[in-house]
């Protein structure tokens, strides 16, 4: 957007100290948007407009992070300089905690989220065990398409609290074995903990998040239909079925915003990402996602390279069904050893009144 | 309700090592129960199973940890003890995320609850700055009666990001006024951060969080009456009035268990709260709780004192209204000179696997 109507942060301005706190930043400091570029083929104004503001600041190196979506976007820039014969190197550096992007062992985010969702859950896990009887907790987690973020909760089994059943959109969701699998855990050791994705669905690919907005006049006292959310779903579920306590607990913005919490592997990797974008740019690459290479051997280590965006934009990698158990309600060892490593070391966070002191840019507008 | 039955942990049978990872374990360790007991006037026959514990252990020394329900119970067991001439000290040992006992400056537990809060909301912040137009959120934080909990959000404006209005259940909340704050905010910065207590009321004493369930035929897929909560009723009500994306979030269990972002100050002095309670029961007091005396000066240190039982039990402490601003929607920089030196210092949290490392406990029943 910002290319769009020519407002860049003109980044000179902002002291070398601040830029560095956003190691530990959480959120997009530059802002973010979801607006979709249709191919120059079909509507090429926008693409005039981006040309504009290039050729306004002589931009010769481009660099666009995110998802796949915005690797999409990054592949028609490339597409239209191309076209036009205006001399650009465009680069995508993958960032989404989702972890959901192809041809990368793992994205940018994804490590800080499932450090957090581990931790968060192994201290849900640990809360549980104080009252007897207990109840059932379901934690609702990020995820549509695919469970990553869910998956990443069983690291908190590595320590010993964990969730007792995870569920994730990559195995349809049966709410009979669902209330089946709480009761058996609940009748064995008086509680049980819940992880779910947000988009697990049924059979037929319904969400089950919206199986309580099927009910006939459900609104709110300001005569709104309301949205179920997946954890109250399966929390009423749980109490009309089986008649114990539920509690739903949904990590809703944190999971995604929680650089208290994050992965000190990951900052590393997503800096070094970004020196590698600009690495490629220089030696004259274009068109290419900077990619993690997990490199063989027992001992953790993360290689990088240049994937076609071609091959990246507009793709989904869900988790592998052999990563997931045969019940489909938790994931395997395998899953373990690929999260694992991408979870270490705590990382040293500025504070400032002993709470996180997080980069404040002047953000000011570049002029030309 | 192991003193009931009888069945008490045996300490001596943990490791040392487990011993000290308690210091940044969440949750009550051993165990938690709401259990109130009825005066030994009323009913002597609890207090019979108890006495019959203690001589057959020959407990002496009794502490009891928890808020002023807790210390109630400590008081009731006091008395009995001197009705029957039974040799014990009876110590209280304050705890409570709540901070809302009377006769201490705060309460262990509160420091590191408040780091978690305004860490969290300061995050939230960063993140709603990302999209623009951006939205409103509404963030839901514990505490029935009062609101220590949800005033701490405020420490993260010390940072510069925190929330844009605050409300607590000291000041009676007016749906009217409060949409015309939200919009007011809303219409100058494109987003508004609320931090709200779960327990604010109307003028009537009636839970703005009880509104929703008023509408008739509120019913979830599973023919359940669903009770609102107060982050969902007030998003509700600022989507239908004021037609801008809105989102609740609910900090809900991990602000009493979130260990990993606990304050080193609050660790601290609930630790030396312990060993004081142990030097006043080796000093032969009793039929006290441990207090905190705030030592005057610009710089903050925390003193211990022994405050008789009855002057805290059942009592309740909430936030001073010259501690809230005039228009009741946040709070003055009094509060923030209170809390702040609460939340100090970070916790170096041990860890195992890149996670966090909790105590395991044995729990072993003791044998007499």
């Amino acid at each position: 957007l910002g290319l769009l109507d020519g407002s860049l942060f003109d980044m000179k301005q902002e002291k070398l100290s601040e830029l560095a706190l956003l190691e530990h930043t959480p959120a997009s400091a530059f802002g973010s948007c979801r607006y979709r570029l249709a191919s120059f083929e079909e509507d090429e104004s926008n693409y005039k407009k981006i040309l504009d503001t290039f050729k306004k600041f002589d931009i010769r190196y481009f660099f666009y992070i995110g998802g796949n979506d915005s690797m999409d976007t990054c592949m028609q820039i490339s597409r239209y300089c191309e076209h036009v014969g205006y001399d650009c190197r465009v680069i995508g550096v993958p960032k989404t905690i989702d972890n959901d992007l192809v041809g990368t062992d793992h994205c940018p985010g994804y490590g800080s989220a499932a450090k957090y969702i581990a931790t968060s859950v192994a201290e849900i896990a640990l809360d549980l065990e104080v009252y007897r009887p207990s109840s059932v907790v379901v934690v609702e987690i990020m995820g549509r398409n695919a469970g990553w973020l869910a998956a990443a909760s069983a690291l908190a089994n590595v320590g010993g609290r964990g969730p007792d059943l995870i569920y994730l959109p990559e195995v349809a969701f049966d709410i009979d074995r669902f209330t089946q699998e709480v009761a058996d855990v609940y009748s064995k050791k008086g509680m049980c903990l819940v992880a779910s994705s947000e988009g697990v669905r049924d059979g037929d690919g319904k969400f089950i998040s919206q199986y309580s907005s099927n009910a006939s006049g459900k609104r709110d006292a300001f005569g709104h239909i309301q949205m179920g959310g997946l954890a109250p779903t399966l929390t009423a579920l749980i109490r009309d079925e089986l008649k114990v306590k539920a509690r739903g607990i949904e990590l809703s913005l944190l999971q995604r915003c929680a650089a208290h919490c994050a992965s000190q592997t990951d900052i590393d990797e997503a800096c070094e990402a970004g020196r590698r974008a600009v690495s490629f740019a220089v030696e004259g690459k274009t068109a290419g996602m900077v990619s993690y290479i997990r490199e063989g051997g027992d001992r953790y280590a993360c290689g990088y390279a240049l994937t076609p965006l071609e091959d990246v934009a507009n793709l989904e990698k869900q988790v592998p069904r052999e990563w997931i158990n045969a019940q489909g309600n938790g994931v395997t060892e395998d899953f373990v050893k690929y999260a694992l490593p991408l979870v270490q070391v705590m990382p040293e966070i500025p504070t400032e009144n002993g709470l996180p002191r997080y980069a404040r840019l002047k953000k000011n507008l570049a002029e030309k």
